[in-house]
């Protein structure tokens, strides 16, 4: 096991009705500022459900944050907040909304550009607090000090990482997510699954409970996710899918292990270039990844074919192909589709993307250092 | 799933050589006060690896807390501090020394007898801040907002929990246990296994990463134990104790779920009148308790032969049977005793824990309230 660091302070307020609670978690006086998406919030009654709990609270609202918040946006937001001098945000959307937050609080003090944190990777200094209602489970951004921004103008989606960020707080009322619609369910379900592979199929590490609490929410999952595709309002199995995505990337399952990453840093690409769904472009390219990884990842992959699938015997290689296969299938069971030509991704994606890697230094990328351009290539033909 | 609110803001610093960390983590200018055991870091060096890290720290030491530490012992601590304006702790050890640490903190600036603060459970408002460099991987302390105390007059055993008295930073170097008796570590082992099951050998509230996460604490410390133990130096395999003890305790795993902590409440009346070791007592009261809770605990001890011990199939009671006979022989492998004869305890304790509980009002106990005076003189029974 490597030395580790962790500290997660969020508090996690979960649970039926919890919504409530938020105006004893917001200090006394201050100038909130409520950040929300499209608008979905409005239709479900989680907004009045926010406005009825801050009865009393000195607040404005920002609307707009888009799926994959972007850089231009997100400042329009800062400025209202500077000339309003908001001094505490509450993000009540999905994981772009909380991510945009984050963004919204680390730019409002920022001297500069903002967008230097992110491309510069300067070290933001100081905060506006910020909390969260939680509607999507997903990206586990309720629960972490990350953040992934979309610059428009040069098609660019980056992360920014700072303890600053952490949510003071995040209110998960499983309720607030049955009427999304099933793609953003299994989006995010696909989303949860592969931010625990990036942790965990990597080269061994002795790790015992990361690697055990890892296969824990992938079993989680897989049980659960088909669950509550079919009855979306079912309280239990979507708590359960919530308080799994939570964990998928709250710090905890990926302390002392080796991270890859790298499935995240081609499926952004594909994002930035056509749009797609980020649990989405995760589903078309880990499958791919796996197995031309399978050397490198060999170990961990036997382990998770065992542990996950609960398949064993025969040649290491056939073993890993029938894990793999296994997770196809599921992510197919879901409704995503694992193929670039259905979902219209044309073939320039690839040396585009390629491109961009050399051009930032990222290549090879992965947790052994060993993919390279190459290795892309043969990745996102296997995802044709 | 239940509601819950979850919050552990401790930082860990986990790994070799990372007590040279400690200086950055407390405050500039601070008065700081060491609290320590009977001795043994001074033996195995991590007092001088504590010692060379605080170089330029102005600090004092208190030495003497002693295992099942002492409302006694631990006010001259709390004279000490006051006379000195300490306006930091940093206990070095194991569990007892952070717990006693932990009440010394909150009895500081207390008014009045700290211990009502135990006895009449009057809440803590103010603490002077510790933190922790861990020699014992058992109690959880290190990770928690709990603490357990004993009172020599009236040889009681109990219990103080408070947000306050979280560490602020807690060092976990695996190699500092190294030079623990095999007794200390068979015991951190049953410590901890027990804290998995109080939290989850109940009934089941649909929570599967809690109970996934639970059984791969389990799992692990039926992996690493016996590991750990053979080979105490091996790294990775106390490097998995170590962590494995503190998420077996730091309020993750018992979110949202129902507990029981009968085990506990038992033992501590074997510890209290015949100084028995925690874990030992622990090991002692848990097979007998499960088998006369069988009804009560039916389907998570179904639940727990199949996925932790791989037991499956045949008839109900005895599936369970053998589930709890792996259990007692795993701690036996340990070198622990499972009879009270054993370890001279004699019968008339039956009657006397009977009675405390009685007059506290703790009847009936456990996760489905159904531990009567009968059922706990059953399982004591059962433990002879």
């Amino acid at each position: 096991m490597n030395n580790f660091i962790f500290q997660n302070p969020v508090k996690i307020i979960f649970g039926r009705g919890q919504t409530a609670q938020i105006s004893a978690e917001i200090p006394k006086g201050a100038r909130l500022m409520i950040t929300c998406g499209g608008g979905s919030i409005r239709k479900n009654g989680v907004y009045d459900e926010v406005t009825a709990a801050l009865k009393g609270v000195d607040y404005i609202e920002f609307w707009g944050i888009e799926p994959n918040p972007s850089y231009e946006t997100l400042m329009k937001a800062v400025e209202v907040a500077r000339g309003e001098r908001v001094d505490f945000l509450l993000a009540v959307g999905g994981g772009s909304v909380v991510d945009g937050t984050k963004f919204i609080s680390v730019a409002i003090p920022f001297e500069g550009d903002p967008w230097d944190m992110i491309k510069r990777k300067i070290k933001p200094t100081a905060a506006v607090p910020l909390g969260c209602v939680l509607t999507l489970p997903a990206t586990g951004s309720e629960m972490n000090g990350g953040a992934v921004i979309t610059r428009r103008k040069t098609k660019e989606k980056l992360a920014l990482h700072s303890p600053l960020i952490f949510p003071r707080f995040s209110v998960l009322d499983p309720q607030h997510t049955y009427s999304l619609p099933p793609k953003q369910v299994a989006n995010g379900i696909a989303d949860a699954f592969i931010h625990v592979t990036e942790q965990y199929l990597t080269f061994p590490a002795q790790a015992a409970i990361q690697d055990r609490f890892a296969e824990s929410i992938l079993c989680a999952l897989i049980e659960e996710g088909p669950k509550t595709l079919a009855n979306p309002t079912d309280y239990d199995s979507r708590a359960n899918l919530v308080w799994s995505a939570t964990m998928a990337l709250n710090g905890l399952i990926g302390c002392g292990v080796p991270q890859d990453w790298a499935t995240h840093m081609i499926g952004h690409e594909m994002t930035a270039f056509f749009g797609l769904d980020h649990g989405q472009t995760l589903v078309i390219v880990l499958p791919g990844l796996l197995w031309v990884q399978r050397d490198s990842k060999r170990q961990k992959l036997i382990q998770y074919a065992k542990r996950v699938w609960n398949i064993d015997g025969g040649d290491e290689d056939a073993l890993i192909k029938q894990a793999i296969d296994k997770t196809r299938t599921f992510f197919e069971s879901l409704g995503l589709s694992t193929h670039l030509s259905e979902l219209g991704v044309t073939e320039d994606i690839f040396e585009t993307a390629i491109t961009r890697f050399q051009s930032r230094n990222m290549l090879p990328m992965g947790d052994s250092k060993d993919l390279d351009a190459d290795k892309i290539r043969e990745i996102l033909r296997l995802a044709r």
